[in-house]
């Protein structure tokens, strides 16, 4: 246990301090401060040399100052002789671009992943990309965890009947509302965006259709993103034409810019069910909001990459 | 010329037109955005298949943002197979972070150096980097340009007269003195920062001493950055205390922070002359300071780089 070292970075000092407490280790001690024109500062204040370092940190807004933080960090640790550098990214931001989908774009999910590498990173902890094939941009190995199963308690937890109809909100999202059907033993329907197309050169509002039986149901969006709540919002409203009895919205990630809490509070949805992941200001926080720990992920995965180097006894220090 | 192409993003847009404008070639089209979340967004719209590609931008304030807008925008011109990509960046931020001076620090302007190296730039033009060192972290060309001749040209246009004196504001600044003192043959002085120790420990106001004669003097004082201006203005009152007649200050990279404009329009300085290798607001300007334009060194820089490759009609497309 002596040699692992836990830091936690300026974008989740919460759940930071939470899985510290749940492996049992404390926090080592460093300074992330900025000079007065805006460049990052780091000290690390403790000896690390030849330790197992995890470095907790989500690329989430600010993005690149956050970015920055990790890399700096990282230029650091390796300086001071870490032995290993884990990086835990709860949420890697930039997945979104991880493909040209016009000619002369970057694809900058690929580019985080090169700059992470070439920083020598040991390995990436993250969890719900927002392409799977991102895991395919590093070359160093990548625990990609899932936070299904967060969600999947939580429903069982609210006894919402047995009948539970999982949505995805456009056709991309299918994979994974069939993950969530197979586990909680629900139907699937599917929000059909063709008339993103129309919306956006008539600027007009076009109701979404929706494809399979929602009548009556309690339906659940499964998303692993919300950012603007746009299309969340849309999605559920489709669902009430279509006659769900009840629709709640489910998101690894709350992103939640521009002017998602109102979009989301105002919309018909019962809750917005996420996870902290991403660490929300106060002023983000709105009544249908709820807010699962990722915590006891984290910590389950930080003692079985430790453990997988046979050191069982670890994770009871102080 | 038909090969060649200018690019300029978000950190100095207006010194990128007077450099296109004198280079004979217009910028080529690009937008840089941002999405709600804070993510750059980057699409290059033109083609630059083959192209020998310039893109101009500084590491300042939003340090972070403007590095990232610069690998993002690398990432996609290479994608879209660019055949050579140099970077013009004249203000090389990061640049102070350059040596562990304590234990467990990063080494901030290499990590830069290998986030461009990593990101397959084929050379770096900058000016006046806080250490001529910093070259060294580099394996591509490095072409480091010096803005010394564009101040003293304007200080022999103001006709200071015959007494001059230049003044290293610290001991690390003697080289630079000795470079101006040479060329307008001028004598040198140094500001004694031993006080530095004494004023942080003391936290009092304690005055620097000067070595060297500065009485009924004109004194310029010469550094590469003026960021607080703290440093610049107790140089400046020194320089007052031991008799010199007049004090100006030159710094090439105006950064800035905090209070600068107060401390440095407050000080006893005449003037503060500086370049434009940083883009400053318009709530940055003030009376006292003088703004001088790298347009032409950096075009220079871009006709020389380009005719190594032994093509000389090329810049005066349109
Ligand atoms: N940060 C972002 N915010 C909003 N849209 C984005 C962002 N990053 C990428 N995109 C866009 O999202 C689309 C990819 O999303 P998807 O089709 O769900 O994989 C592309 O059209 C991107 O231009
Ligand atoms: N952006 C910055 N603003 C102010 N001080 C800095 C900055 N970056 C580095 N430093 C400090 O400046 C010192 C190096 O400056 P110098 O001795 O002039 O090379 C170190 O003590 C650094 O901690």
């Amino acid at each position: 246990a002596d040699n692992v070292r836990l830091f936690s970075l300026n974008s989740n000092p919460k759940l930071a301090e939470q899985i510290s407490q749940r492996v049992g280790i404390p926090l080592s001690k460093a300074s992330i401060s900025h000079f007065a024109d805006g460049e990052i500062k780091i000290t690390i204040d403790e000896s690390i040399r030849g330790c197992e370092v995890y470095v907790i940190q989500s690329v989430s807004d600010p993005v690149n100052t956050n970015l920055m933080e990790l890399l700096i960090m990282v230029d650091a640790l390796r300086r001071a002789s870490a032995a290993k550098i884990n990086v835990v990214m709860p949420y890697y931001g930039y997945a979104r671009q991880d493909r040209k989908a016009r000619s002369r774009e970057p694809i900058t999910a690929k580019l985080i992943a090169n700059l992470l590498e070439m920083d020598q990173i040991s390995r990436l902890v993250t969890i719900d990309l927002h392409a799977p094939q991102v895991q395919g941009f590093f070359d160093i190995p990548v625990d990609h965890l899932q936070a299904t199963s967060l969600f999947t308690k939580y429903i069982e937890e609210q006894n919402l009947g047995d009948d539970i109809v999982v949505v995805a909100p456009d056709h991309a999202g299918v994979n994974l509302a069939r993950k969530y059907a197979e586990r909680i033993k629900a139907s699937i329907a599917i929000i059909d965006n063709r008339n993103d197309e129309v919306r956006e050169r008539t600027e007009q509002e076009v109701p979404e259709y929706v494809i399979g039986d929602v009548k009556g149901k309690t339906a659940i969006i499964v998303d692993d993103i919300v950012d603007t709540g746009v299309r969340m919002n849309l999605s559920a409203q489709a669902l009430k034409n279509f006659g769900a009895a009840k629709v709640y919205g489910i998101a690894t990630h709350a992103v939640l810019s521009a002017d998602a809490v109102n979009t989301l509070q105002n919309s018909p949805l019962e809750k917005m069910i996420v996870t902290d992941t991403i660490q929300l200001p106060k002023e983000k926080e709105f009544s249908k909001l709820v807010q699962l720990s990722v915590d006891d992920l984290l910590k389950e995965a930080i003692v079985r990459i430790h453990n997988n180097q046979s050191i069982d006894t670890l994770f009871n220090r102080k």
